[in-house]
This record gives structure tokens, C-alpha cells and sequence, in this order.
């Protein structure tokens, strides 16, 4: 078990099985040192500022991200591979009158920083979107950089 | 011609001319080993799950792929040349209760496989959106990597 | 001062302090040779084809992309070190027949190639949202390539 798990552990966290991808692509693609990780959304479905609230999608938020985190671990064998977390893209699915989706993000992106430290602050854009897959309230995607290559799985 | 021109050919498919940028943008812009490709919608108009079926819009999904190959093409003269698709992001325009945009982001997933094989398969984020421009049902983008840098023409 | 920030002058337009991010998150990101910067909205609210027209939309994707430019500016310690604009990502809060989008986002295109010249021009999608974070009718983000890294900053 490496650092991160560890980490992982003394959060009182626990990661999920990692999870198919639901069409044609895949959960993680390698270009060179950078991990592009496929967009996924949370359980949780409904809309922010209506049926779920802000802190519940915080929550669903940190959820999603154990879920890529999950999926990047599978394809590449060890999160201590992950030496940086380049860029985050947060959609929040909002009732009309709801604007705080970066509070939202910040659910996934504490959880980054706590595991990473300063390696794990990134590159954000928290935007709002009308309707997601599955009806899900929030989607998540990274991007995010790996080392020690020559010890890759993936 | 090159291998990947003679699979479109085997499938059946006939890229398009290559469409000009609607505004003050490139087709591709080439970054060390990447080519980001910009945002292109389909000439198909209208809401997913409204006046537009889900199957209609994977057919639209499709046809904008080879809209945005056309552009690669063009770009750097030799399809040949892209050895693997990075990642593809896919907005479809939704009706308040469709939530099956995975499903219509595989027209454009499946034909990249079918093109490049293993190569072909990529990270991927599909999306709602409630408008795009031009009324336009899917918008992709995408981010491949170059190789035969040498011989590329542009 | 630097080229870009004589051109700045010239064209009559003035950095604006670089804000901080309003969640937990980075400004900017360096990765390797590129460096990815964080969505940001417009201090403008409303949606574009409702309270706000496309011209006052196309003055804020401007507006943005100064502020964009003034986190840059600290970030890395001089724009000169930014060799070239790869990618741009805009989105518009649109009124339900809002449809030019484009258009709207040009506001920022425009401005980096009147600084950057071809280097300037970049892979771009502009896409409509139904909401933003602030109620903001543009949100802007990118990535650049910045080059001397040597000397820089940060």
C-alpha cells in the first residue's frame, strides 16, 4: 500500500470499486507524462438548488472523485504513480437560480489537496449544466500527471 | 492514400470538405506531440430527447467526427499521422429529460475505434448543454497525438 | 515592461488586478511546457440574448481575458514567456435562442491575436451553459505554452 492509500485511510476513506466505463471509451488514456481521466458522474442525481442541495452535492462532489481516483488506480497500479493534479473540470447540473458551483467542486478539489498536498492544487473551471448523464447532479474530469513511468501497469 | 483513408473508405464513409472556423479560431492548433482540435458542431439542428431522436443524434455525432477529421486532414496532411486519440469531450443539446448523452457521444467514439483500433480508443467526457451555437443538436472536440513529426506539413 | 504588455498599451487596455480564486483552487497550473489556467467568469451577469445583449457579452469575454491574462501576469512574472495561446474553452450563459455563441467568445480571441499575432490563434470551443457560477453571462478558461522556462517566476 503506498502513501496515498494511506492517506486515504487516515481520512477514514475508503475508495470504491472502480467502475466500467457505461460506453465507448476508456477510463483512463496515457499521453506521454499526463493521464487524461474520463469524465464520470456522481450517484447522486437531481438538480443543485432544487432536490439536492448544495452541501449533499459537495458530497457527491468528494464521492466522485473517490470514483476517479478508484479508475486511476486500476489503470496505472499505484496513486503514488500520480505526482500532480494538473486540471480539474467540474459540471454542476443546477436549478435555474443556482450559482455556487465551485462550492461545489470543492468537494472533489479538498479531497485532492488533503491526499496530494501541494502537488494535488490544480487548474479548476466549475461550470453549470442544465441536464447530465443519467440525471446525475455533478460530473467530474482530470487531468493529472504521472512518474516513475518505466513502473507503470497501464 | 494512407491506411486510415482506406479504412474510411472500407466502412463506406467519405470525409467532407474541410469546414473553415466560424469566427476568429483555428481548426487544430499543434502543441509539441498534441493537436487540439476545436469544437465543431453538427449541421443537425435541435434538442436531443425533443425533435431530435437519441439515434439521429449518434448518426450526428458521427457525421461531426468526420467533420473534425476532415480538419485534421487538412491540417497535416496525412491522417496516417495521428498515432492515438487523447481524449474526445461531446456537448449534446438536451431536452429537460434526456440524460442518455453517453450513448449519442459513441456515433463519434465507435467510428475512432473502427478507424484507429486500440489507438483509437480514448478518454472521454459527454455532456449536457441546454444551447450550442447555431441551435446545433452535438458539439466535439478533441485531442490527439502526432506522430512523424518531421514530415508533417503544418 | 515586456512586448505584450507594450501591446497591451498600445491597444489602449489595462491589466486589472489578478484576482484570487474564489474556491480551493489554483490560478494557474504549470505542466511541463504548457500551462493550464483556471475558468473564470465575467463580472457581468445575465443571460446573453436576454438582459445582456451579444455586444456587452463580447466587451465581457474581453474583460475576462484580461483576467485571465493579469493571473498570468503573476503567475509567471512576465506574458513575453507565453510562446503561444493552444486552447481556448469559452462558455455563454444563453437565453433559450441564444445560438451565437461564437461570436460572443471572439471578444477574447480577437484580443490574443492582436497581442500574440499568429501565435496568438488557438484550437477554440465555444459553447452555450444555462447557468454559470455568479449568475456570469461568459466563463473563460486555457491553456498556454510558455517557453524560457529558465527564467520563470513561478
Amino acid at each position: 500500500m503506498g502513501r496515498i492509500e494511506d492517506r486515504l485511510r487516515e481520512l477514514g476513506l475508503v475508495l470504491p470499486a472502480p467502475k466500467a466505463p457505461v460506453a465507448n471509451y476508456l477510463g483512463t488514456k496515457r499521453s506521454g507524462d499526463l493521464l487524461f481521466v474520463s469524465g464520470r458522474v456522481s450517484a447522486l442525481k437531481g438538480e443543485v438548488g432544487g432536490d439536492v442541495s448544495p452541501a449533499e452535492a459537495r458530497d457527491a462532489a468528494r464521492d466522485t472523485m473517490l470514483d476517479l481516483l478508484a479508475i486511476v488506480l486500476r489503470d496505472i497500479g499505484d496513486l503514488d504513480h500520480v505526482v500532480s493534479i494538473e486540471q480539474v473540470r467540474g459540471f454542476v447540473r443546477s436549478a435555474p437560480a443556482f450559482a455556487a458551483q465551485p462550492a461545489v467542486i470543492d468537494g472533489a478539489s479538498d479531497l485532492l489537496v488533503a491526499l496530494w498536498g501541494d502537488a494535488g492544487r490544480h487548474a479548476r473551471t466549475a461550470t453549470g449544466a442544465a441536464q447530465l448523464p443519467f440525471g446525475a447532479c455533478v460530473q467530474l474530469e482530470m487531468v493529472v500527471r504521472i512518474g516513475k513511468t518505466s513502473d507503470l501497469v497501464g
